[in-house]
């Protein structure tokens, strides 16, 4: 095991009671809310009826920054900013999936500020005071709703990174499966293929650490277990409750206690994707991880036929347990190839280009010369 | 699953060089600190000099008390409460094992107040401040490290129970592997024991939810894979680090997640034996867990078969199950019965007695009429 430190302060709420007490919760940092959501979707869910509903019952004054794109951009995160410093708001409430959590993460450490949040993300800036954020996840799959990390695109220098501190975890996350069970079959299959992904960058991390690893394949075997039953009958409550539990359980440090780090190299090479082509940032993790596993085969082919033999409780080899894993994406209906999705041209330069220009790496596995577009074939 | 709140501020410093930021986390919270051990053990394995060595270099002015039980009482607590009152001390630095963990946690809601620390375990007083508790764990198996809990015995009382709040967890808890080399085989065995136990507590408890199953499962598979190894081998560090990791997450919360809580009935039933013949707590739970599961075979025949099967990885009976574990706690040294420990007389109405007086049950698995004196037949 390498030496670690475990830290995680949010407090989790979760089950089908859970939002009862988030009013009385909001409270405890002030009345003057700053209500933070995407394009619609929780309001033609219905949750941000229900989450009104708390909120005016208390007495609570309520100011709303909406339009939070699903790939996050720092525009909105400065704008929002600029609306809870006008309006002095005390308490950060993000309604929805990683993109509106992620945003407000930075969004509570911009308010204090009057630069833009672009500035923790180059090392311009560093956060010493943050608004408090409290979380309604509104999407199974980010585990950001308990961890301090946010993950930014800026298109002006075509950067998609991420930030995190002690002081952008949220202070509360109240998980209620029931928000969950309008999501689309499409993106909850991104976020059962997003929760695994997760797994497996602490699978393939810095670090030998034997219970950490049992910790990883319960989470990930969870997942590849309901997962395809939940895509088959999409307003289960339980099915619902396994999936989210699982996603914030893959994210939210445990996996990570032992390692010096995640690898996070499929993460950078799918960020990549996300950026040119505005892929949903759970497919383009299924198109480049059966590719990274390919290409890294022969160098860490044990820990690649660990994991197979791991998730399906049967000795395979690396290639035999890249296909199971392949194949399993795709019984998510996830595309494992770029090809399988509409893409103009040939992208192969473009994307070369953009995995220079953000330095694709991970931390474990480096890319040696000729690897970005080996990759590339790979997964074209 | 049963709804749930996951909570657990305390931070965990982890490794083998995580002592060297010890002091500067005491200094956190001020320059007086109150020092609480056992009864040597911490001076005869060098942990006492280290970490004396780091107070002394930061210019920390330390006060001591000592001479903690392994079966801690409530005299001691009172009267190392007094101790820190009187000099007035920033922050409590527990050294040891439970014992000394849980008593410093007491300790430390204690000292604010005029009472006896007691009088929060009968429901007299209510905790609403608390002296910062920084711990150094000398002895994997509690798990009280990572929680809020602790168990103190009243002797005028003949009582051992528990009491715990969100005051009562330890701010930082610095768990080094290497101080726990020195720990003998016996102890060493216990405390191997005691994770199991508190594994199999949570698997017991009320709430069905699949992945934290697999938690359990992979805390107690992990014990009974390197737990054996580590008695053939006391000094190898790497067997320490992974039992006194694995203690650590089997009551940190993580095992508990979507139950509405853990049986709890095999410690109230050990309590009764550590109480009356001063037995070892991690021998006690070895002693009561197969006559526990025995009586209870035919009530919750499936769940035992599933905890046996999930361990030992193919498809068991409840029946083979319990003979399979109490084989386990066998190759580990511990005792299964009563009988192979030295006890005077017939105990078996005296033991009774006392499960009455303590009022034994389990939050899951009730006792019913004549199940007491089935369960001491079964353990004798």
């Amino acid at each position: 095991m390498e030496d670690f430190i475990a830290y995680n302060p949010t407090t989790l709420h979760f089950g089908k009671t859970a939002l009862s007490s988030l009013a009385a919760t909001l409270m405890e940092y002030g009345a003057k809310v700053l209500l933070v959501y995407g394009k619609g979707s929780v309001k033609k869910s219905g949750s941000y009826d229900k989450i009104m509903g708390f909120l005016k019952e208390a007495g609570l004054d309520v100011v709303e920054y909406s339009g939070i794109k699903s790939n996050p951009v720092i525009e909105d995160v400065d704008a929002a900013a600029e609306t809870g410093r006008k309006n002095n708001v005390d308490v950060i409430l993000a309604v929805g999936g990683g993109s509106v959590i992620d945003s407000s993460k930075i969004i509570s450490v911009t308010i204090p500020v009057t630069h833009s949040g672009w500035d923790f993300f180059t090392g311009k800036a560093k956060a010493v005071t943050a608004i408090p954020l409290v979380t309604v996840l509104t999407v199974a799959a980010t585990g950001s709703e308990m961890n301090p990390f946010a993950v930014i695109t800026n298109h002006q220098t075509n950067l998609k990174t991420s930030y995190g501190s002690s002081l952008t975890f949220p202070r509360h996350s109240f998980l209620d499966p029931s928000l969950t069970l309008t999501v689309p079959r499409d993106y909850t299959a991104y976020g059962i293929a997003d929760l695994i992904a997760h797994a497996f960058e602490a699978w393939f991390g810095i670090g030998e650490t034997t219970l950490t690893d049992r910790f990883v394949l319960a989470i990930a075997q969870e997942a590849m277990q309901y997962g395809p039953e939940l895509l088959h009958d999409l307003h289960n409550y339980k099915l619902r409750e396994k999936i989210m539990f699982a996603a914030t359980m893959a994210l939210n440090g445990m996996t990570m206690y032992g390692r010096k780090a995640g690898d996070w190299g499929v993460h950078d090479a799918g960020h990549v994707l996300s950026l040119l082509y505005d892929i949903p940032h759970g497919a383009s993790l299924t198109i480049v991880y059966p590719a990274w596993m390919r290409l890294f085969k022969d160098r860490i082919s044990e820990r690649i036929a660990g994991l197979g033999s791991g998730l399906f409780g049967k000795t395979l080899s690396a290639e035999e347990s890249i296909d199971r894993i392949e194949e399993f994406f795709h019984t998510l209906g996830c595309p494992t190839r770029l090809s399988e999705i509409n893409i103009p041209g040939d992208p192969r330069e473009k994307i070369y280009q953009a995995m220079v220009q953000c330095k694709v790496n991970g931390a474990n596995m480096k890319f040696l010369e000729g690897d970005y577009y080996r990759l590339i074939d790979l997964f074209l």
